[in-house]
């Protein structure tokens, strides 16, 4: 197909299409004259990648381009590629040498901390705040989180593509768009369970 | 003490201070003077609270306002204001006269459906962005999301102090604080999941 089905197809407009092909985060077309290039499936299927990365996710180009370069060229150790990929989406959380809370919290749940994992730096600066609000995270609250958490990411993990490319897309999507869902569900479980045990005005 | 120790005593500046006595989130002090009140110890915890809500919580002024004001003033139905409360905070999602996604997952959970509940709209925004980057979430998923998101939100609920305006603080600040600890634990679990199942470089 010629650009202009591509843009109609994808609803990307031109400009961008031509500004991700320009950085790399689309491959190019076959050209077919000096002027034109055909276009296929696998460009629509990325334009679409591209889109929920920055659209829905909301990545800056740059980051978006940084994951696209893993989904294209996954390292031999996939754990380290799904490492990185994931390290690309927010929050951003301050470097540090050490993490004392989240070292403490992991070691209760018999997990490895490892402070060059980007999460680790983002529970630390999550255990600070609630800390700092008066609302630390106590052993008995960090007992019922971690393993239904646990379950949670198990679920996750058994639903992974086992093709490389396919699984960085899955992790960065999967770990990005379904956080909201999370939270979405924890706040109607409390209304659920406060509708139960709470009066309420009929 | 006077106006100068607390800001003193709890690091807010006196512009904030004379702001949020305006705004009518700050109590007044009792007057001493035509210039001069005495501030006490509520005071104190009352702006630990502000900057919770504001600094850490990241609400604006008039959001943190209405969560004041239903700390101050809990409805007789401690229900209704609790769920008031929570949805002041983000994220915004569109008001829709009905939303078919989260309705079908809460009806799949067994929980009620209530279209009047802040996150019933965040559920369908959440759910209909993961559809939208094409990865919707399966029968198979939910039954796992749903019963390990309940068991947080049991534990969650079971910490709830009784007195009423601490338990609308507590549901706010609960909510909002513990989503990233929430966030961070899940990516750290696919790590420590991934770590144990795939090959990594030694």
């Amino acid at each position: 197909m010629r650009v202009s089905e591509l843009v109609e197809r994808t609803g990307v407009p031109l400009a961008s299409i031509k500004y991700y092909l320009r950085e790399g985060l689309l491959m190019p077309g076959t050209p077919t004259s000096a002027t034109q290039s055909e276009y296929g499936e696998d460009h629509v299927r990325r334009l679409g990648l591209i889109k929920a990365l920055t659209d829905v996710v909301g990545l800056s180009v740059a980051k978006a381009g940084e994951v696209l370069r893993l989904v294209d060229h996954p390292d031999d150790a996939l754990f380290d590629t799904l490492g990185r990929a994931v390290a690309a989406l927010p929050p951003d959380a301050p470097e540090l040498p050490d993490y004392p809370r989240a070292r403490a919290a992991l070691e209760r749940l018999g997990q490895v901390y490892d402070p060059r994992f980007a999460a680790t730096a983002q529970l630390e600066q999550a255990l600070a705040a609630a800390e700092k609000a008066g609302m630390p995270i106590d052993e008995r609250r960090l007992g019922a989180y971690g393993p239904n958490v646990r379950a949670i990411a198990e679920a996750d993990f058994a639903a992974m593509p086992s093709d490389p490319a396919a699984a960085v897309e899955y992790a960065v999507l999967g770990t990005a768009l379904y956080d909201p869902v999370l939270a979405a569900l924890r706040r109607l479980a409390h209304q659920d369970i406060a509708a139960r045990r709470l009066p309420t005005v009929s």
